[in-house]
């Protein structure tokens, strides 16, 4: 039985250095990360940004990875963005249709917001709910579950059979924190422990996982010109996670006002100030807590991924 | 009598956002700093950088106010780095030689170490050291005395007659948090009552000051090539200001060996893991904890500076 190739990515944001680091201690310590009976390639996402300690270059890589601007840069007609252009050659190494193909994604991220460690998931699909939910069952991390967002497309994971990112904050970009760094290997440790049992099977799945459905972002106040007029409410600042109730501090303006929360009950806020997100146009996100029954095929789509 | 004319600079470093907002918000809300009868020059340090959420464009700002410099800028026979022409045309403005001089000029900071509210002085001029000290004597701040590092020169406020730096932390950078803007404000404003106080007299001075004098910084153990080869120590991270003693831990190799602090007895870490500062090769600085008796002609130097 050949090993499942399992693509981890670090450094796809040039100024989250803290997954990359992991790599260069593991690489020195092969005993740090056991592999479970899965091939593990290691890659830097984006090492030209990396090199300048920016986020990217010309545009987020993490952004890139729609089929359209793939397609562009595969038809190499006109110049294309350079993260684009490496979004493309990361596919064409390591994507389905490589000569060795790599079954899975997990891309290591950190944020500045304060949510802990947690998974992000695009979607619903199946494999990649039950590697969600056995990790979850395994370490209690809450589950972002990122879909239906028009302005926000075309992330990494989701042109892999299997993926999901592991989200480790807070911590300021460009700051190593070896904290972090250990936080960023037990995540990777237990999604690379669930993969190799569900490739060796059988795979211990739980009957539900807990989800954070994304329901959309809320902007600062902005001013007629387009800028930010408000920033985030002191009374806000680090409660990732924490259910926001009608009424409540959101933002305090540049001329002392604060604007307070009017949306439904018990909707969660998670990216709160994320440092990268202002261009997004992102204070925070929103999302409900759900929880979901594991349908009995997701273990076994995950199994198949892997054979 | 004419009122002191005090340059308030923000945004010298343009991924530190939150003295630009503050100095917005101050617009929108004239009642948020009392000016206490000076004259407040409120300028950004450097747009451009600002603009591009990057700390500089070529070089950093805050270490291009070297005298050989801004000569070099002021010849202007060869194209120079984008913060050299900055500095020169900061100094030509608002310098002691412009047509308004200013006579003080704050140059407001922030940091990713966790070093709370403080104050950086550069050397030991008398009027900066009673301007430190009065402010210390309101709000308790340390007072960080930068001197004699060849390696690090060249910074705004010596191009001034009086001045200092507010450092705020921690936050990372292109993070907006109120609270550290309002921390920002109570500080700012402290300066400036001093200052309204030494102009208008008399002026109220303790007869000492605290300073964490700098000794040196010390450097991430690197590897042949010169790249990092280790990591802050996970339980150095956030104790700025605590003194190290022998045998402290201090790196973490990538091959996993601990580091430990071999130096004397009781020097005090400040600016630790900052992010800024890994490609100037500092981990983080050490000081020495003194008790200074303030010189009788300090407070007659800041007020002789205001007249």
């Amino acid at each position: 039985m050949a090993s499942p190739r399992v693509l981890v990515v670090a450094g796809t944001h040039g100024n989250e250095i803290n997954a990359p680091w992991l790599l260069d201690q593991w690489q020195k310590q092969p005993d740090l990360i056991e592999t479970c009976g899965l091939e593990v390639v290691p890659v830097i996402g984006n090492p030209a940004a990396r090199e300048q300690g920016r986020r990217y270059l010309d545009r987020d890589l993490n952004r890139s990875f729609r089929p359209d601007l793939l397609e562009e840069a595969a038809a190499g007609t006109s110049a294309v963005d350079r993260e684009i252009a490496r979004a493309h050659s990361l596919v064409r190494q390591y994507g389905p249709e490589a000569p060795k193909p790599c079954s899975v994604a997990l891309d290591l991220h950190s944020t500045t917001a304060a949510m802990g460690s947690s998974l992000v998931v695009y979607g619903r699909r199946p494999a990649d709910l039950a590697l969600a939910a056995a990790v979850q069952q395994r370490l209690g991390l809450p589950v972002y579950l990122h879909e239906a967002d028009q302005a926000q497309q075309g992330f990494l994971v989701e042109r892999w059979p299997v993926g999901l990112v592991i989200e480790i904050g807070p911590v300021p970009q460009m700051v190593l924190d070896a904290q972090v760094v250990e936080r960023t290997r037990l995540s990777l440790q237990a999604c690379l422990q669930v993969l190799g049992e569900a490739h060796q099977g059988p795979m211990r799945c739980p009957v539900s996982l807990v989800v954070h459905r994304h329901l959309g972002s809320l902007d600062l106040p902005r001013n007629s010109k387009g800028e930010p007029d408000g920033c985030l409410h002191p009374a806000r600042q680090g409660r990732d996670w924490c259910p926001l109730h009608p009424g409540d501090p959101l933002f305090l303006t540049a001329d002392g006002r604060e604007v307070r929360y009017d949306g439904p009950c018990g909707r969660v806020p998670v990216f709160i100030n994320e440092a990268a997100y202002g261009e997004k146009g992102i204070a925070l996100s929103l999302t409900e807590r759900e929880v979901w029954t594991l349908a009995p095929e997701a273990p076994e789509a995950l199994a198949a991924a892997l054979a």
